[in-house]
């Protein structure tokens, strides 16, 4: 269980599993791969949810009870802005507001999101790598039946409710990794992928062509965790969105979606395996306390560890 | 005391003298002409400090105590940007922040600052209307000992501690007044210039050459409250200020600075009038409570109305 480890992650769920793989390893061992289709402009402001979970969740900052945004966070921009007429469907906490106010004003200077990852990352001395998936705009897009939403206006604005017929990763083709992606792919001794929702969290960051390329000739073991578990997404979303693309809430389909990208699939005890070539290992992979995060990221590294042996 | 009043003024000191006019006079009757000479970018928003110092005063959410920013302010915002290591000698408090970054959001739609001031006043349902003196950009700047600073640089970055030589309103020249700015002049009954530093806060106002004739041309009287009270400015930085410029820190050099520009001048009355062709008017001019701020604005009323009658 030592090791260079990469992992690709979404925000509140992945996010846990790249904590419990920071407990489970040694400093400095892990790198994470984060998704940035759901980034957006939002009042002029660069707002990176993902990235910003991923930084809050590895420094301790994050706020427990919802996963996202910052413990003690304050409301009175909100307050504010709302007392000003101003659209409000998005919440901002005030302390929030720093990483996306400094974030917005160094890429005004022409810093890449990448490095002003790097920086804040520095700044709250974390042990983790952060990288955005790319510097490159890259857009998450639903094509529903309300017409074709942003990630944040179908997830936050409309709460998932419109009816999904297709997800595009607008920009993807392209985006360019963030630099020393490839190279961490390429020097991984574990790939993991996080039990993020893959068709709106993952899918961006697979929808890139070198990063695909990447995966598909990477020589570690890549291992997925199923964001599955009794048959429904552990977070609701998930399954009715995969209804919606009309595909069953089954790490069959968890499977087929990653296709030759992975060696391995880790689902939860209660579950069916998939048909087909993948490893399959199965454990409980709730992660609700800080032990269960380590507890999967172990199990996770360890089945990495197998597939690795000749 | 009826008509329409016209209020120039700079941030703290004016905004109170502004608010004892809205107790004075009917709904509706008066209009604030603010500096804007102080304005800057600080992280890429766009800070409008007297603006919003007349904003809150006007409609009751002034920090009392401070003069400026909101009451019950929170900070969590400057907690976070201190984490990430960014510079911190400018507050920004996080309910102030939703002036600044709907202000910076609108101002890159292209909407102006005066309609942006105007859109703020009636979410809060002001009574008076508020102008800042031009849509165009001006910058006050200080030739001091530790070469040229920005206005924001000098005040709140350096404390006023470095020795100014001379004070220029950069771009004043070429600046329009807002729209409608002209025909209040014009159209007023008075013309009242507050108790703000007249070589920081007024003095941008009257550079603007279209300003400062219609100013000399108004039929209105126009009356200045003088910012000096025994012998002293009320706030320190002013009397430091005009030494350092060589005048004395009296009322015959304020009653030199505003010139040709006004009929009289109400003063405090423990200090000595000025010579000259200027009107004097001598009353406690100190404004703390909200009485106070009434009884001046009725007393510069007042003195305006003698001025007037044949």
């Amino acid at each position: 269980m030592t090791g260079r480890i990469v992992v690709l992650t979404g925000g509140v769920g992945g996010a846990k599993l790249a904590l419990g793989m920071c407990a489970a390893a040694p400093a400095g061992s892990v790198t994470a791969i984060v998704n940035t289709g759901d980034d957006f402009s939002h009042f002029g402001l660069f707002v990176s949810p993902d990235i910003d979970t991923l930084l809050y969740t590895l420094s301790g900052q994050a706020n427990a009870e919802q996963g996202w945004g910052r413990e003690n966070e304050t409301a009175s921009f909100m307050t504010a802005l709302r007392s000003l007429g101003a659209e409000d469907w998005f919440n901002l906490g005030d302390g929030d507001l720093a990483l996306h106010v400094l974030r917005t004003h160094l890429r005004g200077l022409g810093v890449s999101l990448s490095e002003i990852t790097k920086r804040f990352a520095r700044a709250w001395r974390l042990e983790a790598e952060i990288l955005p998936m790319t510097d490159d705009p890259v857009s998450t897009q639903l094509q529903t039946d309300d017409g074709v939403l942003a990630f944040q206006h179908y997830f936050v604005k409309r709460r998932c409710a419109p009816r999904v017929r297709d997800v595009r990763y607008c920009g993807s083709g392209e985006a360019r990794p963030a630099p020393g992606l490839l190279e961490a792919l390429r020097d991984a001794d574990a790939i993991i992928i996080a039990p993020s929702n893959p068709y709106l969290s993952i899918g961006p960051i697979l929808a890139i062509p070198e990063i695909r390329e990447a995966l598909l000739t990477a020589s570690a073991p890549r291992v997925a965790v199923s964001p599955i578990i009794g048959g429904e997404s552990v977070k609701g979303p998930t399954s009715k969105l995969m209804r919606e693309l009309g595909v069953a809430v089954d790490n069959q389909s968890i499977a087929d979606f990653y296709g030759g990208l992975i060696d391995g699939l880790v689902i939860d005890e209660r579950d069916a395996a998939p048909a087909g070539d993948v490893s399959v290992r199965k454990t409980n992979i709730l992660m609700w306390t800080t032990d269960d995060k380590r507890r999967v990221a172990e199990a996770a590294l360890a089945f990495a560890d197998e597939l690795r042996a000749p």
